[in-house]
């Protein structure tokens, strides 16, 4: 099962890396990986741990994926690495083995701490649907244009229904993203 | 802004009632805003209080509208409704006033006790795709054929790629319905 999160790690300048991943849940572990080559590989290798943060502000995982990756941090409890201020949960974890792969290396890791800060409350529709425009725009120089603009369409139709303020300011964020995009093509065969 | 959730109500004879429930999110209230008829309508004209119950349990959305409605329950801390036993966070509401309409009345209800129970661990990928089919299973007679098929491919992929078990088992039930719905069709024109 892939639960989708905004890990933090530690830079070597002490900064923090903020990056929305999928994390794999497995019975002992939770599986981070990261694409070769990014920073939170290199800062996982070299720091051996991390902040899984748990958020339903989904302005963190559009803003991650269209150049806004300032977001407030605090202190996490017991590693020295900043976690998500404004997050539902965080989990602290530590990095127990790791798996070398060509594409994405895995790193098993162990939480040694979780803290609740703030109560779910519910699903929301539209923010499943920013997050899935968010995957789409991390992998616009990827995907057909056709299937891009056919994804927008079902996906605007839960944002519109259902989202709050901070929701369509994430889903204005992707929308432009994709835009720019387009601009930049050359065109090419539509 | 719409949180999906679980609404139990109580009947007249003290039983339960389960309901998934998209809850609209004003600054003061809480609308719920059941059809007529329905059962949910019902039992808060009489008991004038409810519970929001929010869960990452996906197969009681699913559940709820493929006939499974029999769910782990629980005594509320304030009122006398009965919880999900396996909720992240419930709300316990009372109705405050109600806004009479032809198809949807609503009940602008006030919070008065809240409690966590478990972390929320991220948006899973897979257990919005389930909500978004059980969505269109209860309103199968609505769609045209060829629309659910479309969304069903779409939303296949995330459960394909992130689901965990109750994910499946949930889009498993949901698959089945629709089957079931279209066997069930006159052959018209396709």
């Amino acid at each position: 099962m892939i639960h989708e999160s905004i890990v933090t790690t530690r830079r070597k300048d002490a900064t923090t890396h903020i990056a929305p991943m999928g994390i794999q849940v497995l019975e002992e572990h939770f599986v981070i990986a990261p694409f070769k080559p990014s920073s939170t590989l290199d800062n996982l290798r070299r720091e051996g741990c991390a902040v899984i943060n748990y958020t339903d502000d989904v302005r963190i995982f559009a803003g991650c994926v269209t150049g806004r990756r300032s977001w407030p941090l605090c202190k996490a409890d017991r590693i020295e690495v900043m976690r998500l201020k404004d997050c539902l949960t965080h989990a602290e974890v530590i990095v127990e083995h790791m798996e070398e792969n060509e594409l994405r290396p895995r790193f098993y890791c162990r939480v040694i701490h979780e803290s609740l800060h703030a109560p779910f409350h519910g699903y929301n529709r539209a923010q499943a649907a920013v997050l899935e425009a968010a995957i789409l725009v991390s992998r616009l120089d990827l995907l057909p244009a056709q299937k891009i603009d056919r994804e927008i369409n079902y996906l605007k139709i839960a944002v519109e229904k259902t989202a709050g303020p901070r929701e369509r300011e994430a889903w204005s964020w992707v929308l432009a993203a994709i835009e720019s995009f387009k601009k930049n093509q050359p065109h090419s065969s539509t």
